[in-house]
């Protein structure tokens, strides 16, 4: 990741901002699904791991699988302590809330960081959350959904994912206009 | 919507499109937290309604709470016969696949449609799918999230939400940089 530039604040964004995602307060036993539809979404936007607090070995490895078979270096780590995560955080912290500033208002600011991070709470979130983070940003002030509000901000910090197959991948999509294309490589030495 | 021009398909956009939302293959026992999620990210996004195969009576009712509190007309309606839905959609049937044509390739073809339906599959999705619909398109070729990719659409097609009151709405939040802040609105006569 050299560019030529120090520090984590540069004035103009010369590049896409690398992104990681902490999911606050998931609910092992009852959120699998959708906590796995948040790290499967964040991976497609190209967020770099997931933290989950608390941890869920078995949903981490289930993501492990798919890193495996469709490439690249997308992980879930285990947050025991979800404020260490934020506070030691080197860029910003934003919370996605339905009570924040609009996004629309607030990605000019974001321009300026090299590195985000994105936090989404569970049913109960931390008050100490509103207050550790950067910036508290609204994806609509309105009943939403976490996978939606995480999709939506990544796709407007770093585009829409671009086609082709992720480093490393063992399978591959190939575009088309009807039905299903897909190369599987084999495992070579 | 009368804007002076007939027909569903002018060959220039002069406005965000109307935009509706098919679930198939929702399992009721298993799904409903996550078709929950998909219809508040409709919501949210400005789709007018969702229709849901198969029906499931409670999740409606649900969002209906939340129409009820949070103002505007979204609905989801029972949809017993998935394909006549999708026949008798008088616009564009985009189907969100990870399989179809890159989102960023099919945008200038859809803004030609005044009327859009985003159709997403369960697990297992009916073959005829692919064949019955005007565009299959991916939001990226990877495992990812049906409830991501009709946000990110949604947010394509139509853009961010606007800060402000759905019509109607009991309850109105008001945006702030740190903490929460709502207004709820007395029932009147």
């Amino acid at each position: 990741m050299a560019t030529g530039s120090s520090g984590s604040r540069p004035k103009r964004r010369s590049r896409r901002p690398s992104v990681e995602v902490l999911r606050v307060g998931h609910r092992p036993g009852r959120d699998p699904r959708l906590t796995t539809h948040l790290a499967l979404a964040a991976r497609v936007f190209g967020a770099e791991r997931m933290h989950l607090h608390p941890p869920d070995p078995e949903l981490a490895d289930r993501i492990g699988r798919v890193v495996a078979r469709w490439g690249g270096h997308f992980e879930v780590v285990p947050a025991d302590d979800w404020k260490k995560v934020v506070r030691t955080f080197d860029g910003a912290v934003v919370h996605l809330t339905m009570y924040g500033e609009s996004l629309t208002r607030v990605l000019s600011r974001l321009a300026r960081y090299r590195r985000i991070l994105l936090v989404v709470g569970g049913a109960k979130v931390p008050p100490d959350l509103y207050r550790l983070s950067t910036f508290n940003v609204a994806v609509g002030h309105q009943p939403h959904s976490e996978v939606a509000a995480v999709a939506v901000t990544l796709e407007r910090l770093r585009g829409l994912p671009r086609p082709g197959r992720f480093a490393g991948a063992r399978r591959t999509i190939v575009p088309q206009a009807r039905g299903k294309k897909v190369l599987e490589r084999e495992h070579g030495a």
